[in-house]
């Protein structure tokens, strides 16, 4: 029985590679490759920090692996260029099903995501779909990172509710096992044509466009 | 004042990049880019296991992660193929650095890796390096991987010294990150041109030989 439908951010709602153009045009014929490094770093940073217990903000470990994928292409980021698209990590494009599939949900929802408020809030007001979210939840309100249970169970906590009434949706799929070994519903969003990950836990299902969500 | 000095085993003693060959030979243009796919994959699923306390035998997370990269590069790994080349992980060979460093090491000297005891063991054995080891300390024996401080701690607890007292070498940035935030001495051995991680720790000292401990 569902009582709450949560949305991951990044790779779910907003497109973490929608800044490659850009970095294309700063670097050319690089931006793609240097996105897909970008993406992974920031992930790799914030399981090991949060390992390391060393949390440090979304926005400061995501500059961080900025600067990791450019010296890990050989280029040169500055820092007005890391400032200039860290910002702009706050108007990240929604994907395009986003906007419809939140138009016909059924409430509550809510946002559980490793983003800084200011960067969720942000995102979610370029893109007009703040107005649906009842609780934007992030690891700013504890400190640490997916896929650590701590994190997770902000949403319970918030909504006053168990672990298997919530129901989550991700694209990425180390953050769907997560999700699943806490005890959520899990439904995974395919953003992006990746093999599934191998983390022993059952595979939710799948789909590749949100209103199937309904 | 350095009481012990202590190696990570893959990346540092071990090269686990050792069986690209033989990836080669059973996916002909692909055994570079199967090798690489593989690590990565092994080590998020050692990170992301430990967060989410669903530790398994680093054998178990070995072979998801090489059916991980055989599933990304579109090849097909069967069983008998991945049984295969996971046991040949206990014959990875040791740099080529390592068998003179060690004999001219004052002791006492210990490994601590994410390895299993029976991997450790069996690629000291081959190496013929395994005398020179007080102690082989593993994942094994706390059920979490690094960079989570409950593996480090091993190190002080088997040998009754202090953090600072530790001298821990790693050819792996978040290794030497994990074990710099822990508070050993750390000397990093630069195996392949990566970039460093930052992860806003203080950069060890780079060797790019193990002779150069001495």
């Amino acid at each position: 029985m569902t009582a709450v439908t949560v949305f991951d951010a990044y790779g779910t709602l907003f497109d973490p590679h929608g800044l490659a153009g850009r970095l294309e045009t700063a670097f050319p014929g690089l931006g793609a490759a240097i996105s897909a490094s970008w993406r992974e770093a920031q992930l790799r940073y914030t399981w090991l920090r949060s390992l390391m217990n060393q949390w440090a903000p979304f926005d400061i470990v995501t500059g961080d692996a900025l600067r990791w994928a450019c010296d890990r292409h050989g280029v040169d980021a500055d820092q007005r260029l890391v400032s200039t698209l860290v910002d702009a990590y706050r108007l990240l494009p929604a994907y395009p099903d986003v906007a419809p599939a939140l138009d016909t949900q059924q409430g509550p929802l809510a946002i559980l995501s490793n983003g800084s408020h200011h960067m969720l809030q942000s995102a979610c007001s370029a893109s007009g779909i703040g107005q649906h979210f009842e609780a934007v939840l992030s690891s700013d309100d504890v400190h640490v990172y997916k896929p650590d249970p701590r994190i997770y169970r902000l949403v319970p906590e918030r909504f006053g509710v168990t672990a298997d009434e919530v129901r989550f949706v991700s694209g990425n799929g180390w953050d769907c096992a997560g999700a699943s070994a806490f005890g959520f519903e899990v439904v995974q969003i395919s953003r992006r044509a990746e093999p599934r990950e191998r983390l022993g836990a059952d595979h939710p299902p799948a789909i590749v466009d949100l209103r199937d969500l309904a």
